[in-house]
């Protein structure tokens, strides 16, 4: 396992070479603190490819809150070890000065899949997530890239992305993995409480699951169900609803909500949790 | 010479091992219409690399003009004569509706360095340059792709957007190329009657020229200096002034105006045309 914590020529030299020998190269791009949904995707990679690169980046110019940034979980020691055990060929570890090398001009907007969910609440946050990616893209060429489906409207962003300036990149999924308490793994979910994380978090799920269900029994109620679900995520504890709407999943509006997909952001106390489920 | 109409598996095939072989591709995207300007460019790529790829595409996404995009000159078999005797290898001709796979969501913008300028009076423009070229440094994966300075702020904007996104390319640029009365070459030079091509056109950069050396000679009266040559274009037959400012070559306001360059768009009938000097 090699680390490279900037793009120097031994790291071009050896991302050269691996490409001269036609070498299958995978990327997981992550921001560290790495759980079992990280873990999930590098598998997967893993059992894909010939080459596996991990990044390890918290990239600033997607937190559209600066307490978010400041807040975020950091633990590189024992990120390394997890990727040792996973037989990871490179990590990449790149210094934020270096890779951000100011002034940068170039702002990329992803049209219509941005302006809801995600995207409007956390303005300029896909933004930073298509500035990231490219780069590293460009960096590291790689043949595929691996994201997890908790970040539903990050991977059609992606998709969309990769699509639209041809970059020669297939985006691979992995499903959404979850503590045994229902709970989506995140990164964020460390700076929850024991008790939030064990009793109101994954009330989240819960009250998903029976949303989704309600939908499927009367599909003509989806406000009333809609409105019923807000109220009941108030009464588990959650702090604030971020938003909790009903998409496709092509982040369409839906003609049929039984083909829909439901999206959830709420907060618990400062730490900002999301999930979606299929209707 | 090989011409390619799509991005087909055969093209990609070629190119896939051109770069096993490590192969020196140089890229020199146009718009067709070939004029000596180009042709400079081209004689530049081709001394400097093992591989010359040209691609002749009238970008729609780049016109915020409809006539203009309509009126673009085209003359394909005469394009091909020209690249033939140049020896280049590769044309590139997209179809339109192949190489736009619609809907297309992402939109680039190059802050800063488009605030003024074509940037400026042409809105999108230079996110339409932005978006063909990166699609096209995608699909041909060149090593170096060739410029002219005639387009100056273009030619900022794709050296800032290579930087900021870390493509690996190398931006390499050509001089202004004139016809014998001092007109920069352009394709749109076609669209003028022979009257306006010989004796009005090349007017531009005559004024040009004595402004430089006015400047030279009293610099603390720039703006009366500006003033003077747009009131003298407009006397030598220019229909409007699109504009007629000074910047330093990083297109920052220019602290010493003996160090700035001029940059001019004007517009003789509905024909648009553009140069720049250094003072």
């Amino acid at each position: 396992m090699k680390v490279f914590t900037q793009y120097s020529t031994e790291f071009k030299l050896k991302l050269k070479d691996l490409s001269k020998n036609e070498q299958n190269i995978a990327f997981v791009p992550t921001m560290g603190f790495l759980h079992d949904g990280h873990i999930s995707l590098i598998k997967k990679a893993r059992q894909e490819n010939d080459v596996v690169i991990v990044s390890i980046f918290i990239n600033k110019k997607q937190f559209n809150n600066k307490s978010d940034y400041n807040n975020y979980p950091v633990n590189i020691a024992q990120d390394l070890q997890k990727l040792k055990e996973q037989q990871v060929d490179i990590i990449y570890l790149p210094e934020d000065k270096l890779f951000y090398q100011e002034p940068i001009y170039t702002n990329i907007n992803i049209n219509y899949l941005t302006d809801k969910l995600c995207g409007k609440t956390r303005p300029g946050h896909f933004s930073g997530v298509a500035l990231v990616l490219i780069k590293l893209f460009n960096q590291l060429k790689p043949n595929s890239a691996y994201f997890g489906q908790k970040d539903f409207q990050q991977l059609m962003v992606i998709k969309q992305l990769v699509k639209d300036l041809d970059f020669p990149i297939l985006i691979k999924e992995g499903e959404i993995i979850r503590e045994n308490t229902g709970l989506a793994m995140s990164s964020r979910n460390s700076r929850l409480t024991e008790l939030e994380r064990a009793i109101i978090a994954p009330k989240l799920y819960d009250n998903l699951v029976e949303m989704a269900k309600n939908i499927r029994t009367n599909p003509i109620e989806v406000v009333k169900i809609i409105k019923n679900t807000k109220e009941n995520l108030i009464k588990s504890g959650f702090s604030k609803i971020d938003y909790l709407e009903i998409y496709d999943d092509n982040l369409n509006n839906c003609d049929n909500y039984l083909n829909g997909r439901i999206f959830a952001a709420v907060f618990l106390g400062k730490v900002r949790l999301i999930d979606n489920i299929k209707i």
